[in-house]
């Protein structure tokens, strides 16, 4: 245990927590204006907004990699960068290095494993490449374990007590490492936790990593005194995981798990937004000027919003449209699919084939049934974020039929700011429908009818269900915000915390 | 329970059993003479095998799908065809339902689904044509209930003990549909099983199905007394599959399900051959005429014997070895890999594809590295199972690395009767794996590497390491032959039944 100084804790309450936050992408990007001074720019997406939501009115660093030439200049300057009551602090890495992690391992392949998107009789080729690639992940990950060790030495040298919370698939050899750097120092017993925010994927399809990955980071894992996921169901394959790749001492009831004499608690805590964020955004300026095209589709409106990537199951999407045009003929010219995708890792090959397969798809659908004054499908392929916020506004049908998604925002973000009384048509594979599923209708993603029948079912019908349906979706974001995620957590670590204290006095 | 009457039983050893066999292929297959007569011919594969050994020698009636004409005729007769000491029940199917449960159920689907096999960003594409499908699977499945329901009653009336064993991917709704038809017969205490043959998947992979099969399915199965499997490994996943899908009470240890007040057991019984029937054959005048073409090839002998399937991995067996002859040069010309592919489902355009990727995959190889006195891999595109049993006998290498596979029966057959003290590299996704990984060297199938290092390491290996695996190898499978495979489901069932009469007493 770390010296109980008081150098900033108040003695009566004991030594206060230092909150050591860490993830790959920062809150902020710095450059240099043309004058010559510094500047940054605010970090957008769900995980820097709910990692913001994490650090806000506490004693937080925020370790993250230094990502543009400015950052780098960042990284190597003595001491971290104040930005308002946050602390920033940018790890170099070698760029070979990084390209390796973020190129290489965790987009290619882990993303793929954790998703279960692989066509296992072609793909993966794993070999010797996969190897290197490991090579560079692991100093990557060295590099944050360093400065997270260091943070943690700071915060218990002068009384605080660390608490590291590591975020996602491209930190999983932090823990282990980080152990290492503190053993033998003040923040030896430093409480760590790592959050994946993608889906954990079943024990067998884990077994597609190279041993060397499959162990090492399972065992780097169990470093962890808390694992955290979106999903119960998550949660229950990284236990399955452990038990059959590890042999590890598995409890399934209590989630927990006993590994080389440390014992891992696995949870579950569904990321969520900031629905006052959004409500705002819904009357800005900016949203209203989006809202006019928006409103002018013909029809009602369909919508999707996603990052284009082949976990998102746009294809049997537009696939599933077209067969509801088909199937009910009364809905031509009465519906518009507007499909707000963000093209997505276009250098992976699996996803320029996939783009291709959906444009193609698309044109079929406009092909067969469009009419002088009707396009059936609006593929917008560009990150419009207003305008979606816009379509979020007015939708009738929402459709989020992924193959698997560790939670999908975009549920939760649209039944806030969703003035029609918007139905949700979701997958019962998007980690959103362990909360929302009740209110939804739901899919099976792999079948074409039932969704096109959902499409259906959701555009036709009658007001009071839709009302209720809408109601009851925006209350269950409302009880769930961004901020009772962080709470839920702090919450647990407290108590975890405490049960330590007691069980090692 | 049945009325103990002593027809057929020993008074004083109580009722006999009556052992009913069902599975989609039977024993023989009956055709017409051109002079009028009717023959059969026996069928071939490693489960017919299996299920003749479970028959010997026993009471028993095998009730299988009238496949040919003449078949259909044997159906529509009154009485059951004696064979030998083996009854024979053809059943007769209305030819579009047979079709849709063998070609758009169990082939496509189940197979994909129960393999890992689908590339689901873009496949399967359900819906009501998969509906339709399974209703043609009920319609096939109850066929086989009436027959078995009737042949266990007739053996109830006659005093003795139904005891059904259930075979496969094709009955899976047999249970549910059986256990209605016993319902108020004397055989309704009949001892129900169903033995599945191929590998049994995650729960989030079962999850694919639509929910009438994935629910259907496991609710029927849950109506057998015994569920086996070749592994450990597929029985866990069982028990995972009805925990996460039916909500069922699961004991994880015990191996057992409550579910709606019947006990169900799930119990590992590894699938093996009749050493003696390969020992006959390789000695053989027709094996012995093949061994010359197979001992003339140039160099050491690499073999693969697999039916052209995606879940073989075929493909990158043939990348792994190209990557081999690049990393280890001196290997050219001293290794010739001869690759016994019998084609198959050559009408699902999976399967063409892949054939094409494989034939491509060889011709680069060959291509690339080929000399006027060596063809590096020999393709036999065939099904010559005298040739390859001639290739058993003297490969000095064997690939079986397999993305997924049930048991494999080739690695079991080629070691018994391997004279070169050739060397297994042996997929760990393979269920023979669990039995025969620590005498062989294990591979990642995904790992091309990994698997071009093995085959090296395997052909280079030195005589005595080589002769020590080898007689391992062929120890294991006599310690566990299809008969002792038989013996230990026969002593459960005696065990089982014992206990649950005792219970009931």
């Amino acid at each position: 245990m770390p010296e109980t100084g008081t150098a900033r804790g108040d003695p009566a309450r004991g030594p206060q927590d230092r909150f050591i936050i860490v993830s790959n992408r920062g809150p902020v990007t710095f450059s240099r204006e043309e004058g010559g001074g510094r500047t940054y720019s605010r970090g957008a997406g769900g995980l820097v907004t709910a990692l913001n939501a994490m650090a806000r009115n506490r004693d937080a660093v925020w370790i993250a990699s230094a990502t543009s030439g400015e950052d780098v200049v960042v990284a190597r300057e003595e001491e971290p960068v104040e930005i308002g009551d946050l602390t920033v602090d940018l790890v170099e890495h070698d760029p070979e290095a990084y390209e390796l992690m973020y190129n290489h391992v965790a987009n290619p392949l882990l993303w793929f494993v954790q998703h279960g998107i692989y066509d296992l009789p072609y793909s993966p080729r794993l070999g010797d490449d996969t190897r290197r690639a490991w090579e560079g992940y692991e100093e990557v990950n060295r590099n944050f374990a360093r400065a997270a060790a260091d943070a943690a030495v700071r915060a218990a040298e002068s009384g605080e007590e660390p608490v590291v919370l590591l975020h996602d698939y491209q930190l999983y050899m932090v823990p282990g490492s980080l152990r290492e750097g503190l053993r033998g120092t003040a923040a030896e017993g430093a409480f760590v936790s790592l959050f994946v925010h993608i889906p954990w994927p079943d024990p067998g399809y884990w077994r597609i990593l190279p041993q060397g990955m499959r162990e090492g980071i399972l065992e780097s894992l169990l470093q962890c005194d808390v694992l955290a996921f979106h999903t119960e169901g998550y949660a229950r394959c990284f236990l399955d995981t452990v038990s059959e790749v590890l042999g590890a001492e598995v409890d399934l009831e209590g989630r927990g798990i006993q590994y080389r004499g440390r014992e891992t608690r696995v949870r579950a805590y569904p990321i969520s937004i900031d629905p006052a964020e959004f409500s705002g955004l819904a009357e800005s300026e900016a949203v209203l000027a989006e809202e006019e095209y928006v409103q002018n589709l013909p029809g009602s409106l369909l919508l999707r919003v996603d990052r284009l990537d082949l976990s998102k199951n746009v294809l049997r999407g537009f696939l599933a449209y077209g067969r509801m045009l088909e199937r009910y003929p009364h809905m031509r010219e009465r519906v518009t699919f507007l499909a707000q995708l963000q093209p997505s890792r276009g250098s992976i090959t699996e996803y320029a084939r996939y783009s291709d397969a959906v444009r193609q798809a698309v044109e079929e659908i406009n092909g067969a049934h469009r009419t002088p004054s009707w396009e059936p499908v609006i593929l917008s392929l560009e990150d419009n974020f207003l305008r979606s916020v816009a379509a979020y506004k007015n939708y009738d049908a929402l459709l989020v039929n992924a193959v698997r998604d560790g939670m999908n925002l975009v549920a939760k973000e649209a039944a806030v700011v969703n003035r029609r009384d918007g139905v949700l048509v979701l997958s019962e594979t998007a980690g959103a429908h362990e909360e929302l599923g009740e209110h939804a209708l739901t899919v099976n993603p792999f079948d074409l009818d039932e969704q096109a029948d959902a499409l259906h079912r959701a555009l036709i019908m009658d007001p009071v269900e839709r009302r209720s349906r809408a109601q009851s979706l925006r209350a269950s974001v409302e009880r769930n915000t961004v901020d009772d995620w962080v709470e839920a957590q702090m919450t647990d670590i407290a108590a975890l915390r405490g049960h330590s204290r007691r069980g090692s006095s």
